[in-house]
C-alpha cells in the first residue's frame, strides 16, 4: 500500500478548481431537460458532408496530404493551415496577418493555458472581465495568478475603472477580455474603449489577451476593430474554429509577438508535441473551398440571431431585463431580487437549466443574473423555457 | 512600446528547454539525408484506407457518431473509446482494465504533462531511466522537478541501484521508466527487475510511471508483465496509438488510481477541455474492426524487426557494439573513444544523421553512444548509413 505521507498530489493540483459549468452540465444532461446552460453550438450547424468530403480528400493512400495528416507534425502547426488562417481575415480581423506569428493550439483553451505558463508566475496579477469566462478564470487560477475583475457593462469591460486602478499603482501582467459578444454578458466592447484599452497597454506595459471565439457569430456581420489590429505588439489574439466548423476538432490558434511566441512553442512541445495534424489537414481542405466558410458563417448567424431575439423578447415580455447581444451564444438576464442559484435549483425541477451569474463572478456580485444560451434549443423551446423560468422567478420576488 | 520592466516571460517559461531532438530534426530534414535521428514511424505503416473508411462511417449527416465526433466531448475521453482501449489488452497488458480509470490524452506527451502538473511541485524528486526519453525529461524539468538518473543496462533500469539510493534516504515522488524497448537504449526491463521495482514502490511509497509507447512493436509478439498488471495501485500506465495507427491523430491515454485520476481530469479541463472527439471516434471505428489491429500490429512488427537486424548487423560487422533490441524503433550503439556529438557534426556532411547519446544523459555520461532509429529508412539505406557512420567513426579513434 502507499504510505500517505509521500503519495500525495502536488500543491498546484489543489489550485485547479472543477469547472462549475461542467458539473452543472452533467446534472442537466437528462432527456426532456430544456437546457440553456451549456455553451454548445447547435449540431445542425456542423458541416458534416463537407467534412466527410474533406476527410476523403486528405486520406488518400500514398498522398502527401495523408502523410502530413498522419505523421508527427510541427509544434506550431501545419504551415499551410497557418497560412489559411492568417489569410482568412474574417476569422480574426487582422489584415495581412503573418502566419509565422501564429501557433495552432488544441482548441483556444490550450492557448489560454500556454499563455498562463509562459507569462504568469504564481502571484502575478491578471485583470479580467467581471463577469468572466469560466475556462479562462479556471486556467489563470490553476496557474497561481491573482485575478482582479474589471466590471463589464453593456459596452464591455469598463476601461475607465481599469485606468483608475492603474493610476493608483495596480500593475497587471495581463488584461484578459472577450471583446465581441462576451461570455457570459453578451456585451461588445465599444470602439472608444478598444482604443482606450490599447492605449493603456502601451502606457503601462501590460499585454492584452483578446479572446475572440464568437467573432463568426455576429448577427449582422458587422464587427468593430479587433484589438490585435490596433497594436499587434501589445495584443495576443486567440481564435478558434469551434464555432465556425466544430468544437470536436479542437482547433484553435493564437497570434503573439515573436518574443512571446517562441516561449509558447517551447511550452507546447512539453504539453502535447503538436495539435492533431489530421484535424488540421481536414480543416485546411474546408478553408480552401472558395466561399464555403463565409456562406457557412452567414447561415449560422441567421440561425442564432433569430433564436437570440426569440429568447430575449420572451424574457422582456415577462418584465425581466435581457441584454440583447449583437452576436454570440448568450443572453445575460437580470432578475432583481431573485437569487439565481436558488432559481436554478427550482427550475431544474421544472425541466429548465441555465448558469447562475455568481458562477462568473470575480470581484463583483452577479447573484441576480443568469446566463442563458440560445444556441442549442429552437425558438419554440426557448420561449417555453423562458416562460417557465419567469414563472419560477415570479414566485421568488 | 512595452516597457521592458513589466513585459517579460514567466520564470517557469525559462525552465522549458528546447528539445534537442527537434532542433536536430530541423537540421537534418534535407533531401538526400539518410536520417536515423527521428523517432518517426514509417508512413507506409499508416492504415490510410482503413482510416478513410472509418472517417466515412463517422461523418454521416444526422448520425449519432457524427454528432459525438464534432461536438464538445467529455474531458476524460469518449466513453466508448475508453471501453475499446480497456478491452484491447494487447495495447497495455492489463487484463480487465476498468475504463473508468482511463483518461484519453492528446498523445502520451500530454499524459506526462498532466502527471507533472498533478504530482510534482517545484523541487520534487523524480527518478528516471538514464539515458532517458527526451520528451519526459523536458516535461519534468519544465515542471521544476529535480531528476536523478538510474542507469539502464541491457536488462533495463538497474533496480539494485535505485534500491541502494532508497536505502540511504532518497525519496522520489515518482519513478519514470520505459520498460519495453526503451528510448533510446532499446533495453527491456527484466521480469525480475519489474517485480523488484513494484516491490520498492510498495515499500517506499512512490508511484511508478510506466510509459509504454513501443509495446505494439515487439518483434516476436512476446511481452513481459506490464508493471500496471503487477500492482495497479502504485503504477500509472501511459500508452498511445501513435505507433499503432498514427501519431498525427494525437491519441494517448493514461490509467491511474482513482485519487490521481480525478486530479488529472481537473487539470486536463484547464489544458485543452478534451482531446479531439473526431480523432477518437475515427480510432474507435478501427478498434472495433474484428482482428484489424492485431493483424496490423503483426505486419509492423515484421517490418521493424527486419530493419533492426539489418542495421545492428551492419554496425557489428564494423566492430562497434549495437544493442539488439527486442522491439521498438531504436538501436543503441557504443563506439568506444568516439565523441558522438563530433561524429554527428561530421556524419551530417556525409548525409547521415542520428542523435548523440549525450542528448539523453541525466547523471551518466553517454558521450560515446548513439541512438539510431531504424523505423524510417529501408534495409538498403540503413546498411549504407551504418557503413558511412562507421567510416567516419573509424577516422576518429
Amino acid at each position: 500500500m502507499l504510505t500517505s505521507s509521500k503519495a500525495r498530489l502536488s500543491m498546484r493540483a489543489s489550485l485547479a478548481p472543477t469547472s462549475t459549468i461542467r458539473e452543472l452540465l452533467a446534472l442537466t444532461d437528462q432527456p426532456g431537460m430544456r437546457s440553456m446552460a451549456g455553451g454548445l453550438p447547435d449540431p445542425a450547424t456542423f458541416p458534416v458532408d463537407a467534412l466527410r468530403a474533406a476527410a476523403q480528400r486528405v486520406l488518400v493512400e500514398g498522398s502527401d496530404a495523408a502523410h502530413r495528416a498522419l505523421q508527427y507534425g510541427p509544434t506550431d502547426g501545419v504551415f499551410d493551415f497557418r497560412v489559411a488562417i492568417a489569410a482568412n481575415q474574417s476569422l480574426h480581423g487582422i489584415a495581412e496577418m503573418n502566419p509565422d506569428e501564429l501557433v495552432v493550439t488544441t482548441g483556444s483553451q490550450q492557448a489560454l493555458d500556454l499563455l498562463t505558463r509562459t507569462m504568469i508566475d504564481p502571484g502575478d496579477d491578471i485583470a479580467v472581465d467581471d463577469p468572466c469566462y469560466l475556462g479562462a478564470r479556471q486556467t489563470f487560477l490553476a496557474g497561481g495568478a491573482t485575478l482582479r475583475g474589471i466590471p463589464v457593462d453593456s459596452c464591455g469591460l469598463q476601461t475607465e475603472v481599469l485606468a483608475e486602478m492603474l493610476a493608483t499603482g495596480y500593475r497587471p501582467r495581463l488584461v484578459y477580455t472577450v471583446a465581441n459578444f462576451q461570455n457570459p454578458s453578451g456585451a461588445t466592447l465599444s470602439e472608444q474603449r478598444r482604443l482606450a484599452l490599447v492605449a493603456l497597454a502601451e502606457q503601462y506595459g501590460f499585454v492584452i489577451i483578446e479572446d475572440d471565439p464568437y467573432r463568426s457569430l455576429s448577427f449582422t456581420g458587422e464587427l468593430l476593430s479587433s484589438l490585435g489590429s490596433l497594436n499587434a505588439e501589445v495584443v495576443i489574439s486567440i481564435g478558434s474554429l469551434s464555432k465556425v466548423l466544430s468544437p470536436g476538432m479542437r482547433l484553435g490558434w493564437l497570434r503573439a509577438p515573436m518574443w512571446i511566441r517562441e516561449a509558447i512553442v517551447r511550452a507546447k512541445q512539453a504539453c502535447d508535441l503538436h495539435t492533431s495534424t489530421l484535424t488540421q489537414m481536414i480543416a485546411l481542405q474546408i478553408l480552401e473551398l472558395p466561399g464555403f466558410i463565409d456562406s457557412h458563417i452567414t447561415a449560422n448567424r441567421v440561425r442564432y440571431a433569430t433564436r437570440s431575439l426569440a429568447l430575449g423578447s420572451a424574457i422582456e415580455a415577462r418584465g425581466y431585463f435581457a441584454a440583447m447581444p449583437k452576436g454570440g451564444m448568450f443572453t445575460w438576464v437580470q432578475m432583481p431580487g431573485v437569487d439565481t442559484e436558488v432559481l436554478l435549483a427550482r427550475s431544474i425541477l421544472e425541466g429548465v437549466a441555465f448558469v447562475p451569474g455568481a458562477a462568473f463572478s470575480v470581484d463583483q456580485m452577479w447573484n441576480d443574473f443568469a446566463r442563458l444560451s440560445f444556441a442549442t434549443l429552437d425558438e419554440t423551446n426557448l420561449v417555453i423555457a423562458a416562460n417557465i423560468l419567469a414563472d419560477v422567478a415570479d414566485t421568488m420576488r
